[in-house]
């Protein structure tokens, strides 16, 4: 395999506090490395690094790994630019919700999301995500579901069967019939998927539903995560601990007792500030969390109804504004612990051995994500091979 | 002249109440327009649309006016990203503030201000702004405000004189000595900047003081600007409606008196949600300027202390989540306000005779810019021949 160094890196943040400052960002500066077209190979100081075939100066710029969007809902169509208008306008929509999102979605050709799906993975990239989950959840019957994993297969290998999204409205008077089916014939269509995922929220699911498809998924060998107290605090975070979660996600709305459950278990809290900042909501805050212990992953929500979101730089500099991370924890959080929220080790960091996922910002420091929000700071983006 | 039409447009915000559905932002479906290399020769509907020289179809996208970014800072030298992380973490940091701009911007050489202000400038441009106001501001001597002056007037025409930025350290005691050099001597070697704008607020200068530079800016046939009420309110509305200052900016303390005084003026209220952003300040609401009749503009204030920004659409998404205002009103403020807050009335619309200055949005609707925040949707920029 061709080995390339990159050399003349003003920050690389590594991610591995067994490099430079021995921060948890693992910061070094005037740093290079050396990468096959599948690992890392080499890290340390520029004036260190060993030949390799092809050398590339990155003339001051900052380094970090790839993002890890461990939460998006990437396979839908239609768009729902209507409804944010009037939910920013305090004013009334009835036109759906996620219920006009799943028409639109049952009603498009597998080509037709094919493509919407591949230019929001496109936009994602575009911005430096390496590592992405997709979702299912905007069919909602057995055969809709399957092909919304296996569209989702076409881009990742971290699938989500989220058949217990809402419950449709064939079933608004058999809600036990909808979850028996999730739990059933719809995940045994939808095996591929590696993680099985329900919205555990008022509104969505309650806890005892949810914990019917939890059992199924782990019985099927599937691993779990949870949507969780984003609208109210119903109990799910137990749950998700109970089930050893990898991951909950949105986390909004948290009690003490849950942020002390989340710190004495292996379950990642996933934040989502796309998601508050769409929907006018406040904030969760990250420092509570991290300074309890918790494990914290950022990821944009990409979805067309509450986050339509492509822009981990956007996410983070939420999470430096609005959420009292800084910013070495919010890159972290977007990087390493995206990687934690899919029980990943070989991405979000770039130690000697993971993948070669990495991002060169069009900036001398990753504190630029925050400090020039908006701005599309990407400059390139080196991926592995699979 | 070449002629070009632009056809099939999903949505075309014209800003001229002259056209489709004759609101503000003079909205219409299923448009075409047609421009030569300077101007707009024709806009309707997309099947009575003219034929002309060019042809080129917009397949449903969104169309408007091209950005303009009426208070920028854009000729400066150095970063402040660890500044904007202590004070992201609450933390001290005594590294000087815009006396660190100042030093660096006086030790660089023309040719290091003019790459960084044409990289800037570049990111504007792409992002959508088709007419930029640029200060100067970072030198606070005489040679070195004439320079900044003259560097920013090789981008454009909408030059402001900031010497009244701050007291620089030489002056700190001879506030009254610096006043008048600003007043005297510096003004003259910036004759040709179109503007005068002074910073009047808490820690700059005191209205009396800001008097004295707008009575000389006048009286030299300058047009004036004021940056006012960002810490507090100290009297600096009144000035500028007194002067019959084209603009106002910032506005983020403002009383009842104050927003009464600017309805009923040809003063335009310009607020900068970056800034506030950036400083974790509480947001001005656009809303209650709306209600009372004030015209509003939205800028980035790009700077490297307090608003790093350089994306018209973050500012956008910000005026609709933070200050109340709607999709049209932040997109009319970010065209149509920027130019009437640089007194010009060739853009910010494109109404038949206007400058063709246009972006094509990668969406069906303008509102595409708060309900996918941080995604930069600007896929193409028409601009004018100058």
């Amino acid at each position: 395999m061709v080995t390339r160094l990159l050399t003349n890196i003003g920050e690389l943040l590594t991610n591995d506090p067994e490099y430079g400052d021995h921060s948890a960002v693992g910061r070094l500066r005037d740093a290079a490395l050396v990468v096959d077209e599948e690992r890392v190979l080499w890290v340390g100081a520029a004036r260190d690094a060993p030949a390799a075939d092809e050398r590339r100066d990155a003339a001051g710029a900052g380094v970090l790994p790839g993002f890890v969007d461990s939460h998006t809902h990437l396979v839908f169509a239609g768009e729902r630019s209507r409804e944010f208008e009037a939910r920013m306008a305090g004013e009334r929509y009835d036109a759906g919700g996620i219920a006009s999102t799943v028409a639109a979605t049952r009603a498009a050709s597998d080509d037709d999301l094919r493509t919407q799906c591949a230019a929001r993975y496109s936009a994602l990239g575009v911005a430096g995500v390496t590592t992405v989950e997709v979702k299912s959840g905007y069919a909602l019957d057995v055969a809709g579901e399957a092909r919304l994993v296996a569209l989702a297969s076409e881009v990742t290998e971290e699938v989500t069967f989220l058949g217990a999204h809402v419950v449709p409205s064939e079933f608004r008077g058999d809600r036990e019939g909808y979850v028996a089916l999730v739990a059933g014939e719809m995940m045994r269509a939808c095996a591929r998927a590696r993680w099985v995922d329900v919205f555990c929220d008022e509104g969505a699911f309650d806890v005892d539903e949810a914990r019917v498809v939890l059992e199924a998924g782990r019985a099927a060998g599937h691993q779990l995560r949870l949507h969780a107290n984003q609208i109210r605090d119903i109990g799910a975070i137990e749950l998700a601990t109970e089930f050893d979660c990898a991951s909950v996600d949105h986390c909004t709305h948290v009690d003490d007792v849950d942020v002390e459950r989340l710190a004495g278990s292996s379950t990642v809290a996933t934040l989502l500030p796309g998601a508050e900042f769409s929907t006018r909501s406040a904030y969760p805050s990250g420092r509570r969390l991290l300074d309890a212990g918790v494990t914290v992953a950022l990821a944009t929500d990409c979805n067309p109804g509450t986050s339509y979101v492509t822009s981990m730089s956007f996410v983070i500099a939420l999470a430096v504004r609005e959420m009292g991370m800084n910013v070495d924890e919010a890159v972290w959080a977007a990087t390493r612990g995206g990687a934690a929220a899919l029980r990943r080790d070989d991405v979000g960091h770039l130690a000697v051995g993971a993948r070669a996922d990495l991002v060169i910002l069009d900036a001398p420091r990753a504190a630029h994500l925050a400090y020039r929000p908006g701005t599309p700071l990407v400059a390139e983006v080196w991926r592995a091979r699979h």
